[in-house]
């Protein structure tokens, strides 16, 4: 674990070791691109991010000028971070150390012109769901217009800036529920919005399962000023049939906020965004928070091993993906950061035509083997020897 | 392309130029273990494959150990190769020069003890759709008991090997009609069934449409001594419905035999083969052919650039992925090869155990939506500015 979550990511250690015409095959095969097209960020806010330590990178995803439409130019951000306040101190001090954090590098995201950011999930609280305990984590729970929108509000009309908050979520209307939730903020501070996770999981530290069921909010995808986004939260990124539904309903970007640990997915990280992207002609922005967690009480993480304290390392490594499957290098797997990525909405349609996988995807076939799938009494089917 | 082309691969140029702790955190985050569990070849399958200008390499999937279930290893083969003599000799001798070829690398699969065996999309002749001329290509095409069936059914009994043959069909019964098809050949020699082609593309010299229709076959499983296996073929690896069928079927094993070049999909090639394991929890099989065809007329591309007689590079790069995202390195770019990768089925439902990707993925809400989504009056889930 030591030495996996020191090195900063296999991106830096890819352009650290080969140069030349092998560094720019590798980028060309497995980036997509030969160049990561960087931009370059004001030197005020590298400062701020110098000062902050956190990471700042900013890559560009052009499109070809089409006649009858303009180009439409978007800038998406997308933040990773640590907690910043220790996991026994009390609620509200937990809080506003991450705002305070995280307001300074939406600062620096605003200053650089970005239109929409999405920020980690459940970023505003650390991701006790591995303890099992209900309090006192059940009390970061915040209703659509709770603190977090609150924070996140004035920066929205400050920036001009659209946020998507995922959040856990308090449902004070149907039975004090909670959820986990994204909340989608428009450019003039209100509430367009929520969308909840989809596919719950069960497996290792990440018990959430124990906390709130599966989202009733279908698949929306968000109209902005910016561009229809949608948002698949984190263990929806395994579920092939979730991002879809989001490209069905028209999403020209999906957000996929996660938390997930070394040893468990670090792996599967760099595939399954990235092929949502490739496989629904659209930009997917694949955010995963950074930094190791420790708790105040035990736990086991039901893998026979001995009770303990810390959750995994979060790898952070987030990156986005365009339509074409050309992908940016990650954020640090250490370290805070803002990826800012420069798109032409406009390469969904263009990459659309190109591959035609909207034309060929039969959806009507896929609905009536699904309907005949979900009956109890299905025959799947299986041929034998005759 | 020169460069490009001569590249062996990027798993070549990772094993040359990392060393150490960094090679072993490379493989472990890209590849998903530190090392490759490579397994040694006979010195006379490697002989063979010197003598006869392919590659072997083998590799080991190995599942805990089950109270319940005994192991259920399985040697899985795949074989990508270049056409053997050029587009202008008689179709019966450009026929035979592949079956040459490809029966020696076959032997080698034998003489390692391989069960199951697939070849690339359309083994038995060039990828001469980019021509868009029916003749003589469509001669080519076979009935399901033709002359490739008539070639690997000996090598079948002789070797008890399950081999699975795409080949151009041609279907007597039905017009006269051609399909994009794989043929299942069991261990007795015996025809045990066909799937065909469901996704059919058109995109730059992939012309396919032009041939044949999307195919009418479902998605079949097929049960074999060796376990449930199917096939999904070529451009059908773009679309995650066609993969996510063959699982509900309960598939173990998924081939994916392709012919797909270098410019267009690469940097895709790594990706989505390899989600479809982690997506359904089954192995998947990514073959693509090898090397360059020319053809005796000028074709376009449909790219604004000047006619030509050549497809581009078709890059092999074949690999394995197993139910939880591991993979292989790829085979070559640039020459013939055999991959060999034994595994033990039981970690298909290990990795459902752990998981839960089936227990969580809500095929009645998805059947729900896209019984909807089909309708000329659907009306696509967005939520705008309240």
């Amino acid at each position: 674990m030591a030495a996996s979550s020191q090195l900063p990511s296999l991106d830096f250690l890819i352009a650290c070791t080969l140069t030349g015409s092998e560094l720019q095959e590798y980028n060309k095969i497995h980036y997509g691109r030969p160049d990561h097209h960087e931009l370059t960020v004001k030197k005020s806010n590298q400062d701020n991010a110098e000062k902050n330590g956190f990471q700042i990178s900013a890559y560009d995803f052009p499109a070809r000028k089409e006649e009858t439409r303009r180009p439409r130019i978007v800038k998406v951000g997308i933040i990773q971070n640590s907690i910043a306040a220790s996991t026994d101190k009390p609620i509200t001090e937990q809080r506003q150390a991450i705002f305070d954090k995280v307001g300074k590098i939406i600062e620096a995201a605003g200053e650089e012109g970005v239109n929409v950011i999405c920020l980690q999930e459940a970023w505003s609280m650390p991701f006790a769901f591995c303890t099992r305990e209900k309090q006192p984590w059940c009390e970061f729970a915040e209703p659509v217009n709770g603190p977090s929108t609150q924070f996140l509000k004035d920066l929205a009309i400050k920036y001009e800036m659209v946020i998507v908050s995922p959040i856990l979520e308090r449902d004070e209307v149907h039975g004090d529920t909670i959820w986990n939730a994204a909340v989608v903020i428009n450019e003039e501070g209100k509430v367009i919005g929520k969308h909840r996770k989809n596919h719950i999981p069960r497996v290792g530290d990440f018990n959430e399962s124990t906390y709130y069921f599966e989202g009733n909010t279908g698949h929306p995808v968000f109209e902005t000023k910016f561009g229809k986004i949608a948002i698949n939260i984190c263990y929806g990124r395994h579920h092939p049939l979730n991002w879809l539904m989001f490209g069905v309903n028209g999403a020209e970007i999906v957000f996929n906020p996660s938390a997930t640990v070394a040893g468990l997915s670090e792996h599967l990280w760099a595939v399954e965004a990235r092929n949502a992207a490739i496989a629904n002609s659209y930009f997917t922005c694949a955010i995963n928070r950074v930094g190791t967690e420790t708790f105040p009480n035990e736990f086991t993480s039901g893998d026979g091993k001995p009770a303990h304290k810390e959750f995994g390392h979060f790898y952070g490594s987030s990156y986005v993906t365009a339509p074409d499957g050309v992908r940016t290098p990650g954020l640090s797997r250490i370290k805070d950061g803002l990826l800012i990525a420069q798109i032409d909405l406009n390469l969904c349609r263009q990459i659309k035509d190109k591959w035609g996988f909207t034309m060929t995807q039969r959806l009507d076939l896929y609905a009536e083997s699904l309907n005949k799938a979900i009956k109890h009494d299905f025959e799947p089917q299986v041929i034998r020897k005759k």
